[in-house]
């Protein structure tokens, strides 16, 4: 029992998860605690400290085997310096959470967002598990991404690479603008939130679907009366899809992937999406970008951050 | 004197460009040759050959010190192998060229298409010097794309990355056929073929515009009017560069370059080309992809294909 272990973190705003990976990126244990973002900076940070070191106790390994600790953070950090520079629901500005961890700890950390992470455990030992390049896309609130380039993910100039919601997408005739101020994001159409937005839309336009008897219209709502035959919510659903597999062909002549893997909430719609992005995709990129080229599901779920958080000191 | 060089080919339809290179991509000596396509491969092998040995016996340099020689084609290749799969305007399909030219020199070669090897010689030695994640646009009768990473170029999967031309870009109602043979690429509106066809199309339309006086329409014919006044021209000149920078905004979100270096015969119009497309990538990308990017000229011109071909032996 001398094989090294690590600790991948998912901070996030309600709750902290931490998960024991192997070498290989199986996940063997994890654990779950409140994050406690109400009560500031430093219970958040002390809940991190105290949720790694209990999962590695109650483990059979040993602290000596804990060859390192990452975290996974939705918000935006500086990955080289070790700092969450500004994460909304945990209430984090310009955190150094690489030095505090690595004191607290003893052992070496490293962070990433929550989309980079995600995209990395995929890769690692998820639905692109042996694939060298690929790029996932995280379809929840928002659109994120991750792209993956031998393994690693990668991370441009300014960390700032595979920011795939903000693929500028829409036309102009009909684009909306995005939470990031600018027009037409594919996140305003393929999130779960664009799809709420267009759903709420029709209803109030009139048009005759089935959503209008719906109280609270969620994402799930929508491709739910879509496969029940909803003409309204069909069309919505295509939408959403159509986007996703223009911005999937456009990626694809810029980094020509071998996988696509797309994960989040909106992913579980299943056949109904995916038949559409593939469709559109097929029509959209050329030939050679096609041959051999597979999209996919994610496969770890709400595990591929704790993984990939673990992963980011094997695969980068 | 014991430094050593490399040889860099441009395998072009008419003509045979190679060049001196030494290891920090200065282009010392050039020699240009006719291919001679009509006469068949063989014939255009031995001018290589014959091409590669006279400018390094002519220079000062022996030929001990060619420590390689690299080639850049207009077609498909196969890095890995060595092999000219297609390359139509210089007659050759499945041609191990790097095999022969091996067994012929004595010397390693390293082969590329000529829109990597064009965005190699720039990242080397020109607009792209120092920096180590560019983009490079070549606006030529198509346009063509490379994308070097930490100073080298990106193959992606099965070596289509960098296929910037062939992103769909144009929206549905105005999209015309590519010769890729899908619907709204990038070449089909920002290659000087596409300000032709766009020019031609506003001719025979009745439009109002000088461009109906000329008997051949180049694009430059179009930037010179464009220039000059004429709104037609000018509508086409701005249609292009949107495009573009509609292009650059989604590889950004994608790669966040440093730097995006645009070269080929279209980017010689000027400030009349880059103003309009610096515009519409600070419309379209989010805040982050914009701070210390850089859209820039190509430097080299017509060198940076010896250069980069060149350049393959360091930078790959």
């Amino acid at each position: 029992m001398s094989e090294n272990i690590y600790v991948g973190v998912d901070l996030g705003g309600t709750a902290i998860k931490v998960g024991i990976c192997n070498e290989e990126g199986q996940l063997l244990h994890t654990y779950e605690g409140p994050t406690e973002t109400d009560k500031g900076v430093d219970t958040v940070i002390n809940n991190i400290e105290k949720y790694v070191r209990l999962i590695v106790e109650q483990s059979p390994f040993t602290w000596d085997q804990l060859a390192g600790v990452g975290a996974g953070v939705a918000g935006f950090t500086n990955v080289r310096e070790g700092i969450i520079i500004l994460a909304p629901n945990i209430g984090f500005r310009d955190v150094p959470i690489r030095k505090i961890l690595e004191e607290r700890l003893g052992k070496p950390v490293k962070i990433d967002n929550d989309a980079n992470v995600a995209a990395l455990g995929e890769a690692w030992s998820g639905a692109g598990k042996g694939i060298d390049n690929c790029v996932c896309f995280t379809l929840g609130t928002g659109v994120g991404g991750g792209i993956i380039i031998n393994g690693k993910i990668y991370q441009g100039f300014s960390g700032m690479a595979g920011e795939l919601g903000h693929i500028s997408v829409v036309p102009d005739l009909e684009a909306i603008q995005c939470g990031c101020g600018k027009m037409g994001c594919l996140e305003t159409v393929s999130s779960a939130t664009g799809i709420i937005r267009m759903a709420n839309d029709a209803v109030e336009r009139g048009d005759r679907t089935s959503l209008a008897l719906e109280e609270n219209i969620a994402a799930k709502t929508v491709f739910d009366a879509a496969k029940a035959g909803d003409e309204v919510a069909l069309r919505i659903v295509n939408r959403a899809s159509f986007y996703l597999g223009k911005a999937m062909a456009a990626v694809a002549a810029v980094l020509n992937p071998e996988r696509f893997i797309l994960g989040g909430g909106v992913s579980k719609a299943g056949d109904i999406l995916f038949n559409e992005v593939k469709e559109v995709y097929a029509k959209l990129a050329p030939e050679p970008l096609q041959q051999g080229v597979e999209i996919v599901p994610a496969k770890l779920g709400n595990d591929a951050g704790i993984v990939g958080a673990a992963g980011l000191h094997i695969r980068s």
